[in-house]
């Protein structure tokens, strides 16, 4: 019925704390990571499937509303915009603002507040009666950042039985994300005639008549970006979240994902979106590794450590595709694809570089024999992984020890590691023979039914 | 509620038509590929998760009853025999011998009717309202074998209205598959009484209480196997199955599959199915396949002619496991897994033979360089549709000229002819360079976003 209702969009206010000076952007102008506020809460609901949007304006609409015919286009979205000339009365004026556009379900939410797509779909799926509004709430409120100037909430039974940024007794925190009916103007109309007129006076309201419950938010993300304080958690926040501490390889972990991480907030901080695209960085990965194994193959230690740093740069930039990304909302299924595809060819072509470059030195059968051991090993450790997915329906155990032995952040450090030790040729196999036993060992565990290594 | 009801089979009949000889084995027990009528109904039922059986016994019941100890162990279900000594007077008697035992839903099968294992959960969801007892029908009366002796059913608006074998006007043929509820025992009672001790009887009576419902079989596969004749056809229609026409390729359906089929239904006919596992059929094709490629590693004519020949008759008998398994219920995702794995490996040892053996008389590295480029492009042709599969959560066009030109069977063959030729190593080129050129076909469609290629 409402899967994907319309999205409110509060952005009239003054933000003062963030904005204290008229020459910086208004606040849902503010950049993090390459994309304003503004445009972070549209994309957080259009990855939700939300595709229709109603901008309040208040404070400074001038600065934003240019912005929006840009924004349609690119993201494919119906923008509309909702002037509020009474916005300094309180943001409760704003969401009233739009009482003549919706006559069904919809979602309000605030400019300022960061938040995954999923907790859309959570909310949705959490309040589904009509009979009530609903705000997604956190409840843990020990870990929720600057909890003195967050909105409280008491929850009971489901039920909001109190809100306000004082309250001493509360159970849980306003995340400012709310699934509302239009019975909410009604609230708002009576709080403002009794001389209140912020959103929380309405809700209050509705609490009263027992129509406000609370939707748990779980373990998803959100953040209130209120301060510059907060400005700058979010950007770390942001870029924390690309690690992914399960599935990274030791390399990746401790030494790529630190430092593409960086690579990747400086790329999107400083270049326009559009000049550095995700499948743009995963073909100068590929070329990077293409020119390493070239270099490898001259042989020599001065050339061969040249060609492994090159390939420790691709293998760096490698994750920076999908950082960059997933940081600007611009996930693809073929650029996953892609970035796997390119991935296996690039091991193919270190192996032969590798395999050429000491062939040149100690010309006997024996250095293709093991280079081609190597290659298999390498495209094998893979296949079987995607292999087992889809005969098992789901992923391969990608966790423990022997998993992150067979990943390509190792193979390709290791050949680095060969290289300034003189012997990337020995180190190949060496991580070649390493991906084989792992294909061997999962092999096993696979044919014993003793999966015991968790996914 | 009933998704797993347990099955009645009657098998107490005579069913002289196949039996005429005392001396051959009651029609329970008569094989067809490796695995008696009657297993073949069990295991049937048993690929949709029931494991509770009812098997009524009359005529020379101490022949088939010894045989049950064997088929509960191996197949791991719960058998029931229920004896019924007035098994002349109809197969009505035998189905109500069951009475006793039953007091909800069952399913009601004869010991002769082949079936997929999907059909039961089709007849399952069809009649789910416990109102009435549904009789599994087949509408495509043109095509069922032996039209003149089925058993000929009118169903009118879903219900069944007439039954019998004489029937002059129909629409539909009775499977003997059914699910009954336990007022079906009081309807062959009613019928019993009246002089009719069959199960046609007490399904009529039902009709004539409106009580008789219609499931249709749909496209699904099932056979009456009353006569030899019928018998020799259920033998070719499961071997008929076992082509794949989609996604066999080209070699493997004009070559490899028409003996493969042939030589797996000796294989189960003549060799005790604990003897050959489809798993070990799997290993002794890879094992053909590693002969081959180190025969190839000598090079010359005569023993590369050899090895091709032994990759060749590897590569046929990489179907047979599949074949083996389907054939004897005993597919497993093990089992499929391990055989792509093997399949892969193989393709590693078969370039790496092929190549040896032409460095030996041409001693360049660029032999080298040729094998793994063909490598690549035969691990990465596999690996990029499965790959596909994942991301895009579904499998990669498989049907089309391009998607049998990358497929094992063709690559095998290619060498084979190559070795005919007396150039193994340029065919092995040429059919990598094929591959790597389906792998850049797919890259660019799914680039394009135009998969036009029918899954």
């Amino acid at each position: 019925m409402y899967a994907r209702p319309p999205v409110v969009i509060l952005a009239a206010g003054r933000g003062e704390r963030l904005c204290e000076d008229e020459k910086k952007p208004p606040k849902p102008l503010i950049s993090v990571l390459g994309l304003t506020l503004l445009e972070r809460v549209i994309l957080s609901c259009k990855g939700a499937g939300i595709e229709e949007f109603f901008i309040v304006l208040g404070y400074r609409e001038a600065e934003i509303e240019p912005r929006f015919p840009e924004w349609r286009k690119k993201y494919k979205v119906s923008i509309t915009t909702v002037k509020n000339q009474d916005w300094r009365n309180g943001n409760g004026t704003s969401a009233l603002a739009c009482s003549p556009f919706l006559s069904s379900a919809f979602l309000l939410v605030m400019c300022d507040h960061l938040f995954d797509p999923q907790v859309i779909a959570r909310l949705i799926a959490g309040g589904n009666d009509g009979e009530a509004c609903y705000l997604l709430v956190d409840r843990r409120t020990e870990q929720v950042f600057d909890i003195e100037d967050a909105t409280r909430v008491q929850v009971q039974d489901g039920r909001i039985s109190a809100i306000g940024k004082g309250l001493e007794a509360y159970n849980a925190v306003d995340t400012g994300i709310f699934l509302c009916w239009p019975f909410l103007f009604d609230a708002l109309r009576q709080a403002q005639l009794e001389g209140d007129g912020t959103l929380s006076g309405g809700i209050r309201g509705l609490a009263k008549q027992k129509r406000m419950k609370a939707v748990d938010l779980g373990e998803h993300f959100w953040l209130d970006v209120d301060t510059p304080k907060a400005l700058k958690h979010a950007r770390k926040l942001l870029m924390k979240r690309l690690v992914k501490t399960d599935e990274d390889g030791f390399i990746s972990q401790w030494f790529n994902r630190p430092l593409s991480v960086r690579f990747s907030a400086q790329l999107i901080t400083h270049c326009p979106s559009e000049q550095v695209t995700p499948n743009m960085i995963s073909l100068a990965s590929f070329f990077l590794i293409l020119l390493g194994a070239f270099l490898f193959g001259f042989g020599g230690y001065a050339v061969s450590l040249a060609a492994g740093i090159l390939c420790q740069i691709g293998s760096i930039m490698d994750g920076c595709d999908g950082e960059v990304a997933r940081l600007t909302f611009r996930t693809s299924r073929f650029g996953a694809w892609m970035d796997t595809l390119f991935d296996r060819y690039g091991d193919a072509v270190i192996v032969t570089g590798v395999s050429y470059g000491f062939w040149r030195f100690h010309p006997t059968p024996w250095v293709w024999l093991g280079g081609i051991f190597a290659l298999t090993g390498f495209l094998l450790a893979s296949y079987t992984k995607k292999e087992y997915a889809i005969r098992y329906g789901g992923g391969f155990p990608n966790k423990g020890v022997w998993a992150k032995l067979i990943k390509r952040d190792l193979r390709i450090f290791m050949v680095l590691l060969g290289a300034i030790l003189g012997y990337p040729y020995f180190f190949l196999l060496a991580i070649g023979a390493v991906s084989h036993l792992g294909i061997g060992r999962l092999f096993w565990q696979v044919y014993k039914g003793r999966q015991t290594v968790t996914r």
